[in-house]
């Protein structure tokens, strides 16, 4: 598998796209733009899933569903949303199709125009906002605590699995509240949640901060985000939070009855992830021979392979594998024992390594009388033989190790290839070189960050929070500048 | 609460409306025909999602995720599908808008059509084996067991809330056998499997049987389905399995080669329940105080409701009732301690009936000095007083108790609405009194079934699964019979 299988420093944007097929995670379908999540890819989903949910429970939220449709209308309703959201979208314009003339296939039946075009859902703001109109009048209802797991669709021109598809999965967490100070405290809530994640359980260090003006989501009023580095120096949005001060409840005329019984509008926030993450997942940890996956994520923690040239050898073994399989999954440990007789075990190494399989045990008879196994680990590709007895400690402890070893290992990329660069030479220089976060002072105007992104494809990525101030030159304009904020291009 | 809500005899359909709505399960959206799934009806689809998800996994199945769109051209491969299921449905014609010339609003953009139409999936049988058709050479990429949780689009003219909506949530499976054989026992299974959750987990008693011709799915061979009897009469079909042969196979040419290496087409199943479900949980168990639900599906198994006139008397109540919430919660109980001051406690009484939680639990100042508590079960309304001590054990044997009286209820209610009829008028009296199955002969053939149908709007639920052959004369047409069917009135 690996033979015709690119290496990153070979062409890393077909070794991406040819581990995503290869691992079968997902493939293009026969709709431009929409992927197919094969059943490999969907079972790391299902872990982002559940431990996100976990998280947005614990945090207060609950789940609730909204229509996919959205009516053409909605989106004027809120000026800037519509610039950002309305244009590039699928759009239904009928509700019946009929048999051609001819009686060969189908075509749409005329008569069955909708009234009003309906739009499939690129985001919820404007639905979910017309339907929290009826849910809201004083502040006893007051907070709502929202969110959605769904499918959307943003219509797009060039499209890559998981990191930019038409239709993806995703969450959108909306919710509703008295107070500026309690949206704000929620978008930061959120925020936090999403870092703990990505740097728990994905492994991969991120930099939170607030968007510039001109990054920022379609509505808000502040856009916080999270902000990682893949290994081909590209920065990779991994998850947003914004504040909507009040923009919705105005669009939608979402007024409540405070505590001093005066009506005002209600504060909102939003905040979601979406398949996305896959990409950054994959692009963050796998290297030359294929997937690597933090073992938090991966749907098979262990890969037992036995080693066997008969059926008599093939008993001898698994009757060594069951109980130990047995007792490693009831540590809650995922164990798979592949015990096929159709691939040789050397096919299988290939395959689980290609895979991402964190750990992989080889056992065969003449380990079974010595009392020993091979354990060999995806992260480093090193191996050890150990005794048999010794296993089960050892995997508990190899599955952290792995784990942390991935953050650490992504932590260490990042801090080498994050730049303070103070001129434009440089700045430049380091773009057509090794990529990277740049630090670099701002003059804080959009028209220098434009003419930037136009030179360079580098836009500002975030502004850290808690950002020192520091007196400084704009690296573009030369002009003064208050504090460095973060470049990079960005996938 | 219970003032403005009309009871089940005065106008069955206006309590399941204002049930779903007043329960807050579940509302009309702005969106013609697509509902919105509130917090609290969202926790038990999640619940239904939970067990139902784990049941697939357990008979080998993984999920996966395909488009939401299909292209117009796939639904005229398979003939029969494209008469079930292309006809009303939602039709994306183009994937842009733009601002109207006089800048109040977007209309579509015209340049922006798509060459071919892209139709919002009412079922994914047709995507999907176009896709499998490159997953699938030989017997050894055999059996592909896939579920996939997603929402589908059909264009209904009258839609009520869960039981008929334009969208609604689902889980589709859709597998692919090397023979004929193993598709048929993989529908038979996926049968069974419903079969079980209903009863056991929803505690709703049903029939397992196959279709009519009539009434199969549009390309199946075979459609299994499970019918359930509602309190007003009317019958629902709470699940399907379908052995589809290798029809779809051969719409969209997927061949392998078998075990003795010959070409053959590919057999298929596919199988779902969705939102409908919550329909059927509603009017099996629910009465005129309101929702009542299976213990096994309720999002609050228990809930503690505190009687206090001050502070201090609830913190002296709390003291009690926070160990106790604890050690019910380690035992996997859901409770719900309601300590708001912002409601009375009648309020709170009220409330919680009408959500249908399966137990609450009174306790007041007077309760803690005398180490007693109050319990109620929402299924009988029955009320008793107990020692505190012995409330833990009470509460884990009554969730079984109700769960156990939620079913034999509604199976009494099913067999005592179950009639042998003979004679056509007969047939017409019951449908026109008490409604409810009616087991008949019938002569087999479709135009009889559909005379009946106009006649009566009855239609032939299931043909009963090892239904005894018995000699008799059809009940409309009077022609020979070798069988009876179970006729129903259905939603």
């Amino acid at each position: 598998m690996a033979k015709d299988f690119p290496s990153r420093a070979d062409n890393y944007a077909q070794w991406y796209n040819d581990l995503v097929i290869k691992a079968d995670l997902a493939e293009n379908s026969a709709v431009r733009g929409c992927m197919v999540i094969k059943p490999y890819g969907y079972a790391i989903w299902e872990k982002i899933q559940s431990v996100l949910d976990r998280k947005f429970k614990d945090t207060g939220h609950s789940n609730a569903y909204f229509p996919i449709f959205i009516p053409k209308s909605f989106f004027s309703r809120e000026a800037s949303h519509v610039e950002g959201f309305a244009k590039e979208c699928a759009v239904v314009t009928h509700y019946r199709l009929k048999n051609s003339p001819d009686n060969t296939g189908v075509i749409v039946d005329e008569e069955a125009r909708l009234e009003e075009e309906l739009i499939v859902r690129p985001t919820s703001e404007t639905i979910i906002w017309d339907t929290y109109k009826n849910w809201i009048q004083s502040y006893r209802d007051l907070p709502i605590l929202i969110n959605q797991w769904a499918n959307v669709v943003r219509w797009e021109m060039r499209t890559r699995l998981f990191l930019r598809t038409a239709e993806f999965l995703w969450q959108e967490g909306h919710t509703a509240h008295a107070t500026r100070e309690e949206a704000i405290t929620e978008s930061e809530t959120m925020l936090n949640v999403y870092a703990d994640f990505a740097e728990n359980w994905m492994a991969i260090p991120v930099i939170k901060g607030t968007k510039s003006p001109a990054e920022r989501f379609a509505g808000a009023i502040e856009t916080y985000a999270i902000e990682a580095l893949m290994q081909d120096g590209k920065a990779l949005q991994a998850g947003t939070s914004h504040f909507l001060g009040q923009n919705f409840a105005k669009a939608f005329d979402v007024k409540f009855l405070n505590q001093d019984n005066k009506l005002d509008y209600v504060w909102a926030t939003s905040w979601g992830v979406s398949t996305r993450l896959m990409g950054a997942l994959i692009m963050s940890h796998s290297d030359d021979a294929g997937l690597v996956l933090p073992p938090k994520l991966a749907p098979i923690q262990v890969v037992i392979v036995p080693v066997f040239k008969n059926q008599e050898q093939l008993s001898v073994i698994s009757n060594v594998v069951k109980p130990l399989k047995k007792s490693l999954e009831d540590k809650g440990i995922s164990v798979k024992y592949d015990d096929r007789e159709t691939h040789k075990p050397g096919w299988k190494f290939t395959e689980y390594e290609f895979k991402g399989v964190p750990i992989r045990v080889i056992i065969g008879p003449r380990d079974v009388e010595q009392g020993t196994v091979e354990i060999a680990r995806r992260d480093t590709m090193e191996k050890e033989v150990l005794q048999l007895r010794d296993l089960e400690n050892k995997v508990i402890h190899l599955l952290d190790q792995i784990q942390k070893n991935l953050f650490d290992r992504a932590l260490s990329f990042r801090e080498s290839n994050t730049y303070r660069v103070d001129s434009w030479q440089e700045f430049k220089q380091v773009l057509e070189t090794t990529g990277g976060f740049i630090s670099a002072h701002w003059d804080g105007t959009p028209e220098t960050e434009e003419k930037i992104k136009e030179e360079t494809k580098a836009t500002i990525r975030v502004i850290p929070l808690n950002n020192p101030r520091e007196e400084g030159t704009c690296v573009y304009s030369g002009k003064p500048s208050s504090q460095r904020v973060l470049f990079a291009r960005a996938y």
